[in-house]
């Protein structure tokens, strides 16, 4: 079945809606394969429809098969468009996946009642969810080239050097063998910047002693990947050891703890449980991991508030951490997939403060 | 006046709001100086509160001057916390520069009526288009990283190449002189990619004869720069030569027109009226160009049905095109500060098919 007809299937199943709206650029990247188009209406009845704008026309006719594409002409109000089309469709009840206020509005004025309108992210959110073989493949490939570039930076991070040149040589790495850029922005984090889960990377120089956290991951086809480790520049202290084995064991927890039916909550537990019991529970300031696909942050949520169960095909990463704020932080992640029987990293790289 | 203050100012001189909330991420970075923060709340008496969750929260008091940052504990309803701190501080009525649908209705129930609330994004976008010394300054940075990159590219590119493998060399030039990664992802797009706007970069490679479009930008402690140039891989043919004439032309016009207080359709129409003449004006299918600042597309926009007005301290792309679907395109950018006395090129490179 085609994404659509999933989405179709999944959004007019219940009776609720007659027709479905997206909006949100990645959504509409999963929906229509193709990056640039302003929204896809999908009708219960009848033929879906990508609206593109003439910037991006002539590419979205190129590649994104099976669905007409409608040019939005300079100065066409997309919303009075869209509200047409649906009016002219019959639709009586149209769910958005997501939509600003001002957008909104606009929406339920042009169809003239805003009782006609609903909002529904969860339906696309809920298909991403499960990665299907195609997508599996793509992610297989960015975690792949974003182990190289961790293979790069136990190469290249030590003291003397700046934060942004282990970034550059990580990133070059990557590009080189085909990563389309960073799935997000590259984090080499040193010293007492380590300490804050998103500590950047800058000019600073790495420092003998330092905790460097480093944070990467490569984009292939739009899909992400998100791997960290935790090196020590120069040798590493007796703490740094003790922090560095606390935060392997919760991530060793939470792994063996994966598998589908479990819920995301437990399985952050499983690694809370371990800091917390090595005294340090009050210094892992995040949640255990995110899901990974088309975007770096996606659902599932492993965190102890979620109220996602786990299920085979989803991506998500696992990535205790500890920071002492003035002293230093250390997380250690990888991108992991839910298999029938349990995790897969697909990330790999050394779990050391220092190359071997 | 600082940036909190600036915004004060522009939100309740008119007196229809007397709080307003920010949500929206660049528009928290602008006032706050922070990458991390959920929201902002600005009241028209009192203290203004910035809302951060823990995984930011060390970060944002060690980095957010002057503003009261505060932590948003796991399982808060953020929606919920901001409207009560509204209504116990006196807000009557709250404007909201952007919120989905879903926050929205949240924010709505939990101020315990709709007509408290109004969207207004127009205010934080309107103190953005205008940028300070200190924005100018990094600006300037970015473009000259960028314009670094661009002489990378004229030393590359060349038939036999990787789109990706020129990617690769521009980027890691850029980041080893001190760019923070990309401001948006880099096209190289050759042959007939290169006839679309947006054609990306892949594995492809560039052959004898083709048009190499390519756009890239640095980024500067999170402020962005656009630049591009066509470069024709081998001995140029007059056809290209004379589509590459034209081009430039319509940035020449384009860029002399550029002035404060002229109307950025006016602008626009300089260059295309240009194309237009020489016979290709169905083939320039996008607007002429767009603010650049913490974002890479924002306010003011330089098209067809702008209403804009350029201002002194404008930053802009100049960027016509033409392209040809099944033969190529040609894109010129670059990116210009509005002066009193006129545009300001700040990127700086070869206009020119190939190296000289």
């Amino acid at each position: 079945m085609n994404r659509v007809d999933a989405l179709r299937k999944a959004a007019f199943s219940t009776g609720k809606f007659d027709g479905y709206a997206v909006f949100n650029g990645v959504n509409l990247v999963y929906l229509a394969g193709f990056q640039g188009a302003s929204a896809l209406l999908v009708p219960r009845d009848g033929e879906s429809v990508l609206y593109v704008y003439g910037v991006n026309y002539e590419m979205a006719k190129a590649e994104s098969a099976g669905l007409r594409v409608e040019l939005v002409e300079r100065g066409e109000n997309l919303m009075e468009k869209i509200a047409k089309q649906a009016i002219d469709g019959g639709i009586n009840q149209l769910a958005v996946d997501s939509l600003g206020i001002t957008c909104w509005q606009s929406l339920a004025k042009s169809l003239g009642n805003e009782k006609k309108l609903a909002a529904d992210n969860g339906i696309v959110q809920e298909l991403r969810k499960v990665k299907d073989e195609k997508e599996v493949k793509l992610l297989r490939k960015a975690a792949e080239l974003t182990s190289l570039g961790m293979k790069v930076a136990y190469e290249t991070v030590k003291a003397g050097l700046k934060e942004y040149d282990a970034a550059a040589e990580i990133e070059y790495a990557m590009r080189k063998k085909g990563s389309g850029g960073t799935a997000f922005e590259t984090i080499v984090a040193s010293g007492a910047c380590s300490a804050f889960p998103h500590g950047g990377c800058s000019d600073k120089v790495i420092r003998n002693g330092d905790l460097v956290v480093v944070d990467i991951g490569a984009a292939y086809k739009w899909y992400c990947s998100d791997m960290t480790r935790t090196l020590a520049a120069g040798k590493a202290s007796e703490k740094q050891k003790r922090l560095y084995e606390i935060v392997k064991q919760a991530q060793d927890r939470a792994f063996e703890a994966l598998k589908p039916g479990i819920r995301a909550k437990d399985v952050d537990a499983a690694a809370r449980q371990t800091i917390a019991d090595a005294g340090y529970g009050e210094y892992f300031v995040h949640g255990l991991g995110h899901g990974v696909g088309l975007e770096v942050h996606e659902p599932p949520t492993l965190s102890p508030d979620s109220e996602d169960v786990l299920a085979a095909g989803n991506m998500v990463t696992v990535e205790p951490g500890v920071y002492l704020v003035g002293y230093g932080g250390i997380r250690i992640e990888d991108t992991v997939l839910v298999n029938e029987g349990g995790g897969e990293k697909l990330t790999c790289g050394p779990y050391a403060l220092a190359a071997e």
